[in-house]
């Protein structure tokens, strides 16, 4: 094992608990052959024996004894390196690391492949949820077009405690620091930066294809606003940072995917909305089975140890029957649209003047571009007087044209509140 | 493919359409060998072509070129002997045959280890929804301790009702059974049989252990009234139909299996409660995981057709390696626990005289069977009162007697409502 920080110490703390269940399962016993670490000193959450650790991570994959190697270090180096010495050693690898996944996962799984090894991976993504492994294998028989996910606790947390309190974004990334849900930096989880890889992963098994972090377009939560949050609650709406990945015809009829990480509103009615806390859940659509959702703690040590020993049973067994599970499926080589021309759906709250001829402007700017509007919600407040719009799906680049027209107008006094919607109109 | 009904038109229909992706996934083309059907010339949801057709099923299993056999007859007869006459011949079976699975699981699970064949069957649990691989694979590191599901659609879509409009459960089979949700004949579904089949094959593999559909404690919903509904309701609560599985200690100390289908009440905040219509969803809570939730559709030909073929990617990709996937997994050979040692919760409605010492007679009812309560609630209306009480967890043996005296007292003018109650306390 490379790392033994909060994973890693559940996965140590299993591997002896659960021994005799593990070796039933497997079919033979798994022996914990080392546990490579920064620190021989450092303080753990467990107990590890001292011949077992070593500082020498590079000499531990490459021990003829060693046939399985989990990583749960973290981060592309020394990580990429060390996964790479080991497939080449004939070791298979179980890993949690979707930052490397997402970055350089094609040079993984050609090396697994050449290697003839397994490369499992399902606590990368939603952490204990099984999602990973009904992609690749429940669904192979189907065919996937949507996957919506709330792929990154610590963001949700943030967003829900908006909704329950109408607190802003700093007061509830604050509370979520005081309470060990967001890092003393927090820029990976609330900039989207680990939904993103989450993203790309999913959509690589989704959609069979290539699809790294560099195609995910990626907006964080750090400007949604207590006032988008209140916007959306007045529709019935609430506001989620999801990972998404759908198949989307491009302009030559072909499929292609869209994969994107941003703020949402979805209606309250919609499965995703009920998840809260800290918590994940990734719904899928597929054209046979149709709407299915996966929900769960998506992070924490021993939810992470839960999934990679799974990974290890299967690898195990693989090992002992001299046979590997499925490997990268990228037959379908699809392209990766544009954000621009990724059709989407806009809600956008616009403070205007209150007098006669307003709302016809605005339409008009609408059309302009070639969106059509939905619903249209007028309020007047004295002088002036909020519109809320909520368009039908257009190209993501008109909408955003629209936008960038409205703030330009006179009688616009501001945009207050620009938000896609997603999780009702096909 | 034996059976070509709503399940095997679809399987017919997604081998056609999505032929190159199957090919592509499983590595090699998947060709339709034949199709055994009761007679050529029903009216059918797909067209076959005639050739395929056969109503000699025993020969068609027995055929030299079959490689895998898709089993979707359901029943007992013939489909056993069918699937027992391919796994004998070396052909893998795909089965979405819950009620022979939950009769006679063993039988089937002995022949295809001797053969060395696979015996899949993910479409017998909760149609589309992954539930039966993550259970096997997924978690497999991990220890399970508890599987409540909402695995029939008809009682779920008839207690839905009930819970929403305040009908009846005659009125509420009655539109199921006119919107297609229930069978002419619903004994099946709404006596539990469906649900218990479902029960015994998820305490199986949650607990490595063979269950029988003649282990489950089994009670339908056909004694479910409007008032059992508008009580649990009042307290926060809603009834749902479970299959619950559960590791439970015995009064020795092991772990015991207890498995029942059930009417219960459950929290509206629990996740179950908002599993609506015809849904499907399976909630499982394990030691390093902790609480995870698989979601769907529970039914239909399309859905239990995907995961039929989720099932024979795997399968087929197997056969082509010369291997087998997981199979039977029952080392742990735990005792099943008679239902009155099952520890459970009651949700106890009486109407009782409005008089001084009611109370105290009743708690003290309670009390002689070492029941302790959780809460009571007391509402006078004239001359009688209600008393709605809800115990502690106590054996169900004991909680029964508990409502048997309740009954028998002259205070008691009627026990209006007894239900358990899942989801809350540990």
């Amino acid at each position: 094992m490379l790392g033994c920080g909060s994973v890693g110490s559940q996965v140590v703390r299993l591997l002896g608990e659960q021994a005799d269940d593990l070796a039933a399962r497997v079919g033979a016993r798994v022996e914990l052959a080392g546990v490579a670490v920064r620190r021989l000193d450092a303080p753990r959450e467990v107990d590890v024996p001292a011949d077992l650790l070593t500082t020498d991570a590079a000499a531990l994959v490459a021990r003829d004894d060693v046939d399985l190697v989990i990583e749960v270090i973290g981060g592309i180096e020394p990580a990429r390196s060390l996964i790479l010495s080991a497939l080449e050693n004939g070791a298979s690898v179980v890993t949690a690391n979707k930052a490397l996944l997402a970055e350089d996962g094609p040079t993984l799984f050609e090396a697994a492949e050449k290697a003839g090894r397994d490369l499992y991976y399902e606590a990368a993504v939603a952490g204990a949820i099984p999602i990973l492994r009904p992609l690749r294998e429940s669904l192979a028989g189907d065919r996937v077009t949507r996957v919506l996910g709330i792929v990154n606790g610590t963001t949700n947390f943030i967003l829900d405690k908006m909704d329950t309190s109408g607190a802003g974004f700093a007061d509830a990334l604050e509370e979520a620091q005081a309470l060990g849900y967001a890092e003393a930096d927090p820029t990976a989880d609330v900039e989207g930066f680990d939904a993103a890889a989450k993203a790309a992963i999913l959509a690589s098994l989704a959609f069979h294809s290539r699809v790294t972090a560099a195609d995910v377009h990626r907006e964080g939560i750090t400007d949604v606003s207590a006032g988008d949050v209140r916007s959306a609650r007045e529709m019935g709406s609430v506001v989620k940072l999801l990972a998404i990945a759908e198949l989307r015809p491009t302009p030559e009829g072909d499929d292609a995917v869209s994969v994107r990480v941003h703020p949402a509103m979805i209606p309250r009615s919609h499965p995703l909305a009920s998840v809260r806390e800290a918590y994940n859940a990734v719904f899928v659509e597929s054209e046979a089975a149709g709407q299915l959702m996966f929900y769960g703690p998506g992070a924490g040590g021993s939810p992470t140890a839960s999934a990679v020993l799974g990974d290890l049973v299967t690898v195990a067994r693989n090992h002992r029957q001299g046979t590997r599970g499925v490997g990268e499926s990228a037959y379908a080589d699809r392209a990766v649209l544009p954000m621009g021309e990724t059709r989407t759906r806009y809600h956008v709250a616009i403070d205007v003047d209150d007098r006669a001829g307003v709302l016809a402007a605005v339409a008009q700017a609408f059309a302009e571009q070639g969106v059509s509007i939905q619903t249209v919600r007028q309020e007047g407040r004295g002088n002036d007087a909020q519109l809320v719009v909520v368009s039908h799906e257009a190209t993501d680049a008109a909408l955003a044209a629209t936008v960038d027209k409205l703030r330009d107008m006179e009688i616009v006094r501001e945009v207050t509140s620009v938000m896609r919607v997603e999780g009702t109109e096909e």
